[in-house]
């Protein structure tokens, strides 16, 4: 990177905002400021410290270089009413959200895996989905290899992906499953305690039957590896997990690989530890994610059903490299190619 | 049914032992005799009331018709001490362990699926692992209009299948959650609450790097089926869920399904009920399967990614029909086809 430093806007104050203003810092960005916007004005403790929050406004972005945006599970989100204006008036923008990662003017990143798709930006960079980013890298490296040929994925995400109201909302259910009371559904259709809710967002026509959720696992990763027609099909799942989704992967490839190629290949690839050694019971887990940057795979398996196919399951903290963590490493990665 | 009433043992005084006497007497299985065998000679609280429990040994079985065996995860149950000897007396033996479901001489059945490999006992039936009755449950009615090609399962189960211990250590934990203190890893490797271990029982050599669970998937279901090389990938979750499982399911038939097709097959279906009103929020859940005998089914979607595939979603109350429901009306079954 060079010396220079840049005025930084971090875009919401939830749990992914929180998370870009304290990953910035961790990683040391070459920031000369570092402006915290969201809906209203306030002082909040914000990442070990009671730090001004600024009301998101157009004149907000005056003198920001650099827009990092939290984004909302919804489609509303604060890269609608501000982004594309602060693009135009000089700012780079990232945005997690997933309002424009389908856009055909916003290449989709994961640094790891197409840094190259930053060339064409045109200002505004979209950061794939948690579910995506942690199923991406866990087949990049495969995918290079031997070339991937279809995908059967299943998730068990945590309900920090629901953004504050969901784990909340696990909270208040577990308390009430401990001393008895009345269940608060919060942000989902049914109780999300004791339970395995196979709808994570709405629904969308795209796919007859598939939840948005589920559509975004298959049309974002289709764009990260510049393969349009890549077959995928997920069923995404919320279980009562605070933090750190799971997801258990059947990929077909073009060519054979064995497991120990695919170890090998894995721990080569930048972001990824494979933890994989189930007979001491190693395996990715969620609650060893929780707070990590990596995204872990194992239970490394030859799928006896199909020739060239591999079973994986990993696990990633869905807040960090799932968000947050990706986001800021996308504003790394353009600043280190020159980009601003 | 004729009117003849049996004299019936049930071994096990656990989860599956006291619901395979409240199901014996929910559903008024002719019994002139109800004898509970385990480990030790008590009293004990079963299906509502207090009731006398004897010492199993191989003279407990004097007398009975048909003994139930309630079966335990390992691989060490009371039908590898009692049930064979149970046989040569001519009991006719029900086992909900995993002991003896791929013996050549044992018939594994689900009642709704092949009550027909019923005719050729000995005396001895298997019933299958609980995962797999309500995945089978999910694909018959599939598989006989369409022809099953490859399934590809990720399974969501809770901790109710590892007994009593399994449910304890799920409280014990959710309790340290609210209130803080150390975790009682009881019998898991792992924490559970938070977390997605994928790891259900020990590996075995069959398939490199696959679980015990997994397994059991793919050949018992292949058994079932009488389908010895059908096609199976499965992987095995526990989830911080009290009881009922549930299943993503990913099956591959012959010939096309629409989901109108799919879903008046499984609706005509004993003991399926579909539930599949996506738009709405209505799917199979483990919280309103808990308690159910149905085996409930819905998501029903294409999968885009391969012709003639489908996705589902199942859940089914493991002790139930995954276990002592279906060993029951094994029995039931069995008296109905004159074999006893």
């Amino acid at each position: 990177m060079s010396d220079k430093e840049y005025n930084v806007a971090v875009v919401g104050a939830g749990l992914v905002g929180r998370r870009l203003v304290s990953i910035l810092e961790q990683r040391r960005f070459p920031m000369a400021e570092l402006r915290i916007l969201a809906t209203s004005s306030r002082r909040q403790e914000i990442a070990g410290r009671e730090r001004q929050v600024i009301e998101a406004c157009d004149e907000a972005f005056e003198g920001v270089d650099i827009a990092l945006f939290a984004g909302t599970e919804g489609e509303t989100g604060a890269s609608r009413l501000y982004g594309w204006k602060a693009v135009e008036n000089g700012v780079f923008v990232v945005d997690n959200g997933g309002d424009f990662r389908m856009d055909d003017r916003v290449p989709l990143v994961i640094p790891e895996v197409n840094s190259r798709a930053l060339f064409s930006h045109k200002g505004f960079i979209a950061n794939p989905n948690c579910s995506t980013i942690q199923m991406v890298m866990a087949l990049a490296p495969l995918h290079l290899a031997a070339g991937l040929k279809r995908v059967v994925v299943s998730t068990y995400q945590a309900v920090s992906g629901t953004g504050q109201a969901g784990a909340r909302a696990l909270q208040q259910q577990r308390e009430a499953a401990v001393h008895g009371g009345d269940l608060d559904l919060g942000p989902y259709p049914h109780p999300i305690v004791n339970n395995a809710i196979p709808q994570v967002s709405g629904l969308r026509e795209r796919f007859p039957g598939y939840y948005n959720e589920e559509i975004k696992m298959i049309e974002e990763t289709r764009k990260i590896f510049d393969y349009p027609h890549l077959p995928v099909t997920a069923t995404c799942v919320r279980v009562p997990v605070e933090n750190s989704h799971s997801e258990a992967i059947n990929a077909e490839f073009e060519r054979p690989l064995t497991v120990q190629e695919a170890r090998e290949l894995l721990e080569a690839f930048d972001g990824v530890v494979v933890v994989d050694d189930p007979a001491r019971s190693l395996y990715p887990l969620a609650a060893d994610a929780d707070g990590e940057d990596a995204v872990y795979v194992g239970r490394i398996r030859i799928d006896p059903s199909r020739p060239n196919t591999l079973d994986l399951w990993c696990a990633c903290d869905n807040l960090r490299k799932g968000a947050a963590l990706n986001t800021v490493q996308i504003a790394e990665k353009a600043v280190e190619m020159g980009l601003l």
